[in-house]
């Protein structure tokens, strides 16, 4: 039976990957990589150095062009679950071509698989197809998440408290409802700006991991201008930009 | 100056430790243990294991008595907090005397230090006490719920949708505002039982990441009792349980 192991891999920091990670890198005989044009070289490199680190001496690198996704909709999700089928259509055709009979095939997931990535989804809709079978096989990662609060020194919930993990987008709309502590991911612009008027904490982070990490933490209403022109800056400086932030409401 | 590292190991899985968890096991001089008296043998097992592996050959444990928290009262997070105060004085006499100066010590943590744990508190407590003083640093680790979403092979978000992580205290009084996707923690009880007419699916775990791990998934209407059957007949057997689960309803 083929199979295929979805690897957490971390935040950023090569040293972030567990020991059954290793294990996992290393038993791989083929791994599967979706590029974009607009690659990030930090991200290659961190990719590069973790193979060349921990697979096996005869691994092979299979690498497919990763469709884009529509910018220009307003239907977020409808451009996402078609983005995820056109993904799949390719990672359908590399895992026929190249993950040969009782191979293991492995794909590399930053962060936590469990947390706004699709390769999981990406995997289902392959098996549903029906036309070709594997096992699957998930190892947890260090989350972007586990890693703020970590560089933060705080924990993510208040004492018997909720915490809930959204997107940017959501929170640009509306605090959301019943929960003091918030984390945010995927934020695009700076969400926390609508929220200034909060008596709440802002703990945010971004290259988390890697030699270029920014922290920045304090009342809402004072840091967010502070953290506005310290990520522009950098986003300028590197051309991208990952941050993600907990807001935390004193309750 | 003293430091002290908060060192997540995983959720039950020695090799669910990352590397950077190895390194921090490696330096630390002194490990710092509160035991309860009704210790759960392969928690201190798991314990054993990761220091036997990973501790250098000249490494310290000191251990401390763990004060009893006031399960009679309805206060609990008053009850929480008295608790961790207590805590906090057998830690602090501890670390006074059996840290020393340059040295390194160190405190275990399940799972991620970021979840539903005090010690981070702990710590915090003791420094504002001014007493003594310690540089503090955080290694991230692999939470249960990272390795319940994997051994069940599903994200923890719906695409661009909210998760939100609770106690079973909170559940069992209603089902949280605003999300389809709720990851339940600390659930002495069963609060899952008490949302059976919600159209969701459940996906439980317990002893995640052990040789002992049971994992129970469909819809909470029909595998509610399933669960409740396992995990009556689970803690009976083994004296203790740790479970947590994710509801997720359909959007
Ligand atoms: C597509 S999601 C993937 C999350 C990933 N699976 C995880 O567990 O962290 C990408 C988002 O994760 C966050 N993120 C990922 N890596 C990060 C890093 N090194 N520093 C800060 N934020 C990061 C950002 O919010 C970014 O928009
Ligand atoms: C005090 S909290 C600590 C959580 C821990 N810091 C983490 O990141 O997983 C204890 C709760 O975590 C969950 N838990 C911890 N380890 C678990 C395991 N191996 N299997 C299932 N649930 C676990 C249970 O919900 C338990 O009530």
């Amino acid at each position: 039976m083929r199979e295929i192991v979805v690897i957490g891999i971390g935040a950023g920091d090569p040293d972030q990957v567990t020991l059954q990670a290793v294990k996992a890198l290393g038993r791989a005989d083929v791994f599967f990589v979706l590029d974009k044009g607009d690659v990030k070289q930090e991200l290659v490199d961190l990719r590069t150095e973790i193979l060349s680190r921990h697979a096996s001496g005869q691994h092979r690198v299979v690498v497919g062009r990763d469709p884009e996704r529509d910018r220009t909709t307003s239907a977020y999700v409808e451009a996402v679950d078609d983005w995820r089928r056109r993904r799949a259509d390719v990672c359908a055709e590399l895992i026929a071509a190249n993950l040969g009979a009782d191979e293991v095939g492995a794909f590399l997931v930053w962060g936590d698989p469990s947390l706004y990535d699709s390769t999981l989804a990406i995997l289902d809709d392959i098996l549903a197809r029906g036309a070709q079978s594997f096992a699957v096989e998930v190892i947890p990662g260090i989350s972007s998440v586990s890693t703020l609060a970590a560089r933060h020194r705080i924990p993510l919930n208040q004492v018997g408290r909720p915490v809930q993990i959204t997107t940017g987008r959501r929170l640009a709309q509306a605090w959301p409802d019943g929960v003091d502590d918030v984390v945010v991911m995927l934020d695009a612009q700076t969400a926390f700006s609508a929220h200034t008027d909060q008596d709440a904490d802002i703990y945010w982070g971004a290259y988390l991991g890697t030699p270029d990490e920014l922290l920045i933490a304090g009342p809402v209403s004072e840091v967010a201008p502070e953290i506005e022109k310290a990520r522009a800056e950098a986003r300028d400086r590197k051309g991208w930009i990952m941050d993600t932030y907990l807001l935390r409401r004193r309750s």
